[in-house]
């Protein structure tokens, strides 16, 4: 068995934790039955940008089942920072070239992909090999095909796998979910969505290149509207069709700045989306028989705000990434349903390329066979 | 001259004005000079539907430019009702055999028409023909070429022509206007605006009836998406894409039921539309570089209700048809601004025209060229 190291003693000794992995890693193999159940794991985020830096190791901090044991950056400086602010040790501190020996290390539960979209599915399927969970960010890959293989690759390794949807963890966006689903305002006829933001900055950021984002505002914030649509809706829709608009072209020189959207559902239900990186606007709003459900914002990092017909509706205000964090620990843990699961965000995908082909075709619509793929009820 | 009639005379005297129109009707042949100018238009509306029974009548009562003095309906027995109720002598209730005769009238300056689509053109340059300046419901006419002909009909007669657009006398509708040509939250960059009810009435309703209506949900409330894009911007679409969704074609047999579009406009702005007959949504949303500005409900007869991204915009709440009525009879009277006039009117039809024409061919955006046709500063 690995040598149990210091920090791992005390952390899991001082969080009433017994220090192995209980799936999936490389301690199970030694023979440790009897040990009493893991309450919490340790996770480890690859690519310590402002996403991991500004939100989801804060919200570590404060998760109840999962904590930061690791991190995986190809920056030195960055790794001494996190090391000391967040007492990593050495051994818990990889780069992309001896990533892959996170398998060895039994305090890595779960591994966290918060690369540029064309890293995911390398970084999902080497974590999946080191039998570890992943949680990937959205959107799921650059393509369908990279998602089948990563969906593949943790099937094969028996290691779960999450997109990094926080919404779906999200108490508004639950409360929607619940509405549509108890048909309180009767059958959802309309579903409208924007999710967009306006984009000045660095010219040279990675979400301007192609090469690396596989796409514009639709890759990036596009995928709210669609997974709001979706949940503003219960169901998955069955065509699509879509516009690009471009304004800026010296500034998006290769990726999408608008695009809009049509769906059409089962039923008698219809919608629209909108997503830029030259607008704000980030509304649901979902138009039922008998009244309706809004959410502005709808899916900002930010406290979120809704209202029905009814009235104002009214949550705690929690760290959504705790949230989703803690909900993808307990679905190891204990088995709870997998919120957001690797079928959801190839589900995603399979739109978002439907919607690249629209605009190809020139609004064409494309017909969807997505049965309930990725929807968790 | 013809005779002035008892009730001509007892309205005229009793509300301080002279009993003669002062423009484009029969009495100015007649060498009536020197006379004192006429304070309040006497109007006639035609068609005595709901529209004019809960709306426009009440507002009339209330009116400080014009007043309720003529009717015209194919129903002998309205014609006794309204005559009972508002007063009405009986030289003043025409029917539609009979209605050019309302040439001889000179209590009647202004002819509301409030008929099915179908009887637009018709009676408006019937109207005209006879000397009276004229309202036109919306939408203007069955086509642009209607359009076309019902404005060289008014300009031939030398009478003013509006459109039945309320909202653009309205204060929540002009606030947006106003902070948009302002500038106030920097350039337009998105629009949205959905117009939309359920419809479940009579199946025999003459709107489900396409002879008479021309289409359907973009034909009725589409025009207010069209409208509130537009003031929303402060410019006309240079292109439009759409596409039409039936989920009740058991119901909705002749007419669309839900229409969807997308709007390119000069410089940085992009929006969309929706429009329905199957959904309550009712909205106008401008985001703009640096605020934002929303009406929900944004074309509703009853009081509309608006905020910016500064707070919540307040005006008086009053009749918008009585702000409407009278803006036209001020614009005869005064010579203010028409600010709903003949033009705005084809200029949405130009629009509903291309939106059906790229719903036939799949989506395909139609160029558009109106330059400011239409546009009131």
């Amino acid at each position: 068995m690995k040598k149990i190291s210091r920090r791992q003693f005390a952390t899991t000794i001082g969080k009433g934790i017994v220090g192995t992995s209980i799936l999936g890693s490389t301690t199970l193999a030694c023979g440790m039955e009897n040990k009493p159940e893991k309450k919490k794991l340790g996770m480890a985020l690859v690519g310590l940008g402002s996403y991991s830096t500004y939100q989801l190791a804060p919200a570590l901090q404060d998760t109840s089942y999962c904590y930061l044991a690791g991190i995986v950056t190809g920056t030195p400086e960055k790794a001494k920072d996190w090391g000391a602010k967040y007492n990593i040790p050495k051994t818990h501190q990889y780069n992309y070239e001896n990533f892959d020996n996170i398998a060895d290390n039994p305090d890595i539960d779960i591994v966290y992909v918060v690369l540029p979209n064309s890293m995911h599915k390398e970084f999902t399927i080497r974590a999946a090999k080191a039998g570890k969970h992943v949680i990937c960010e959205k959107p799921m890959a650059m393509n369908v095909a990279e998602c089948d293989a990563m969906i593949s690759a943790c099937e094969n390794a028996k290691v779960k796998l999450s997109v990094g949807y926080r919404l779906q963890s999200e108490p508004f966006t639950n409360e929607v979910k619940r509405l549509v689903k108890n048909k309180t305002y009767g059958d959802v006829l309309f579903v409208s969505s924007d999710a967009a933001y306006i984009s000045k900055g660095d010219p040279n950021q990675w979400r301007l290149d192609k090469k690396l984002s596989g796409g514009g505002a639709l890759m990036n914030m596009g995928v709210y509207s669609i997974q709001s649509s979706i949940y503003g809706t219960g169901s998955n829709p069955i065509s699509v069709s879509a516009q690009e608009f471009s304004t800026r072209p010296e500034y998006f020189k290769e990726t999408d700045e608008t695009i809009t959207a049509q769906f059409e559902f089962p039923g008698n239900t219809v919608g629209h989306m909108m997503t830029s990186h030259n607008v704000n606007a980030n509304r649901l709003r979902v138009s039922c028989e008998s009244g309706w459900i809004a959410l502005d914002p709808a899916s900002a990092y930010a406290p979120l705000s809704g209202k029905t017909s009814s009235g104002p509706l009214n949550f705690k205000q929690e760290s959504q990434q705790k949230l989703q964090m803690d909900d993808f620990a307990k679905h190891i843990l204990q088995e709870t349903p997998n919120v957001a699961p690797g079928e959801m965000g190839k589900r995603d995908m399979i739109i978002v390329e439907a919607i690249y082909k629209s605009i190809k075709e020139g609004g064409k619509k494309q017909l969807l066979d997505l049965g309930n793929m990725g929807i968790v009820r």
